[in-house]
């Protein structure tokens, strides 16, 4: 979780036909120092073929990885972390599977969740959705950048900021209290990926640098 | 693996509106010894919730529990085994992430899967199908009662035949070499599953001691 900046959630079927390996490796060129592996649809070996090559990827450019809910392909191809929503397991059951120096990040939308996340010992919050999205089917009411604030406010832990994120707010969700913004269409659909990695890297980077 | 005689798979969507819970419940008190929780489309955390109410029916009736597929959820709640299938994850990973005492079964269809299996240190197979069947979408063929006995010739580990076995034809089966049956609808489709359950139990107890 050192220097996390820009956060990128993977999505095949987000990504216009280009693979997710190719997605990823064109973020980590841009300089990205963390993805998610988060894929729909896929059978566990299938999944876990494709965490090995971004497995291979990441540690390459020496960034970190993360698998969205399976924590049992994380353990499989040495992930640095899991990361689970509130549909997956539950913290105490993660935390019993993986070694002591893996990570979890929780997906909280409201102050329960993450009073309830910080008591089971989170390691990070993923925090949304800050603005409307098309990429994840959430229910969730958006939070607004008030909403953040309010979380920001309850809690010490890194906040990883996510949904409807791009170049344009990405500054003012910094402001807004997140260490970190996620993204998934905002660089997987993009025409020019390592073009608006590096544009979306320098506004936060700007924007974290503004708040120390 | 002690005593498999009735191996139960189950499935919610072929228990006719009875819950797995319900139908579960049900094959213990007729006897059945083993289950292997096998769901489809439900999230890890609904799926770890009805591991959870069927660990526990199977630690009731002193059975033994197997989780298909999801190594996570079957350390989350304290299986017995892990199954997987050709299109899970491979056996060398599995056991990485399993403690020792847990056993993993493989599903083979043919004789180069067995080998591979066996040399990966496989517990059981599972070998099918051997009839045709409507509650797998398996593609693999048929193996038939000869394709049993190739395999049973072929390995000496304890083989779970799947497919399409009923109290018609499961006596063939175990005369073919099986050392258990599995059956999903068989059980959570019937009339009356306890008695049901009772029945292929008897069959099944028979045939084994004939083969003695």
């Amino acid at each position: 979780m050192r220097d996390w900046d820009v956060y990128l959630i993977t999505g095949q079927e987000l990504s216009r036909g280009r693979t997710t390996p190719q997605v990823v490796e064109a973020a980590l060129r841009a300089g990205v120092r963390v993805v998610q592996l988060r894929e729909k649809d896929m059978s566990t070996r299938e999944l876990l073929t494709l965490g090995q090559t971004v497995r291979a990827l990441t540690r390459r450019f020496g960034a970190e990885l993360i698998v969205n809910d399976r924590v049992d392909v994380a353990l499989a191809i040495g992930a640095d972390g899991v990361h689970v929503g509130q549909a997956d397991m539950p913290l105490p059951y993660v935390r019993r599977c993986l070694p002591a120096h893996m990570y979890v990040g929780v997906s909280v939308s409201n102050g329960e969740q993450v009073g309830v996340a910080e008591q089971a010992g989170a390691d990070y919050l993923g925090v949304g959705p800050i603005f409307p999205t098309g990429s994840k089917s959430d229910t969730d009411p958006v939070l607004g950048l008030d909403g953040l604030r309010a979380i920001r406010a309850q809690t010490s832990l890194p906040i990883v900021a996510v949904g409807g994120i791009t170049i344009i707010n990405a500054q003012d969700v910094i402001q807004a209290g997140a260490d970190c913004v996620s993204v998934i269409s905002a660089l997987t659909a993009a025409d020019d990926i390592i073009a608006a990695a590096e544009a979306l890297l320098h506004k936060v980077r700007q924007a974290q640098r503004r708040m120390k």
